[in-house]
């Protein structure tokens, strides 16, 4: 980094922090905030402070929100039969957002990748037992992970993981996204939407 | 975007101004950041906060410096018969890194791009000329834009604007870049690295 007047350069390397920013993109971030007026900036600055004070873990489903427990946990409108697992707490807005599910939510805080040092210990595995174990009206543990290489792993390991438990552990369907064309689908999702094809 | 407690929402928001991030980018940092201990998050604020209240613009060369008077033009070793006209005060640091400029700079603050409404009045093309009227010790004044459209055409304006006041008007030498292969270069480069060729 060439030399910059302090501030800039220290802005520069706050920025540069971020994931897949490096010097020169966080250079034109502060570039940009240097024409904006100081209560731009300060707004801006207040809104990641309060990341920090005003966001909260939710101790049942481990999601984020503004108080400890979550809007959805509390909600005595939602299916308490139903567990969905999801990687990450911004996995329950894209869930949400699909309106077909009114059950509880966890987070697993990641998918398996030894290579990474994510193994068993590190992800919520213990808390999802533990939370089945305390709530005998959960019939249906749904594992709503990516279907990659680690999230696939993460799911076959889970399933056998909480076999012993006598629910029901489920995963999403595969098959072919809206628009997908069948000329250019990949074998493994097309005979998986085969197998799971329904009445049209 | 998705439903997310506010102060995750306002965080994206906020992320989403910068140049070339998207909401998705912007829900990546902001996830990046939860995970973050409270003090980076301040570290951060603070730095952004900091852009607004300690950075100045210089009243000699508009560039950002800590004062009002920068260190290069209240420096007494710089030359002071040389002027360096650069697009944004980045460029300074650019400039300064070679080690081979000693002179003065002035930030003209952008290139002429009438689309984009970018006329002579919005550039500091009166600040320029007015300099050079109260500063007869100039001798010469380098064009050193970036040799694109735009800036070819603010050069060429600018040196047509500045020949009345008798200065030397110059501009960066055109020519092959280090590295560079010579069945690659297009015409005009190498035409004008013939042109500008010197004893090696």
């Amino acid at each position: 980094m060439r030399r910059f007047p302090e501030p800039i350069a220290n802005a520069v390397a706050a920025f540069a922090r971020l994931p897949g920013v490096g010097p020169k993109t966080a250079l034109r971030f502060v570039y940009y905030l240097l024409k904006l007026p100081k209560g731009d900036l300060s707004m801006m600055a207040g809104a990641i402070v309060r990341l920090g004070e005003r966001v909260k873990t939710c101790g049942a489903c481990f999601s984020y929100g503004e108080s400890e427990g979550c809007e959805i946990c509390t909600d005595n409108r939602r299916d308490r039969s139903l567990l969905c697992v999801v990687e990450e707490s911004r996995d329950i807005a894209t869930m949400e957002s699909t309106g077909a599910y009114r059950g509880l939510y966890l987070v697993l805080g990641g998918v398996l990748n030894p290579i990474e040092g994510i193994t068993p210990d590190v992800l919520r595995i213990a808390d999802l037992e533990q939370r089945l174990a305390a709530n005998p009206d959960i019939v249906e543990v749904i594992l709503a992970l990516s279907p990659t290489i680690q999230g696939e792993t993460t799911m076959l390991y889970l399933a056998k993981k909480l076999s012993p438990l006598g629910r029901r552990v489920t995963r999403l369907a595969r098959g072919l996204p809206m628009g997908a064309s069948l000329e250019y689908a990949d074998e493994v999702t097309l005979g998986d939407a085969l197998k799971g094809r329904r009445d049209a």
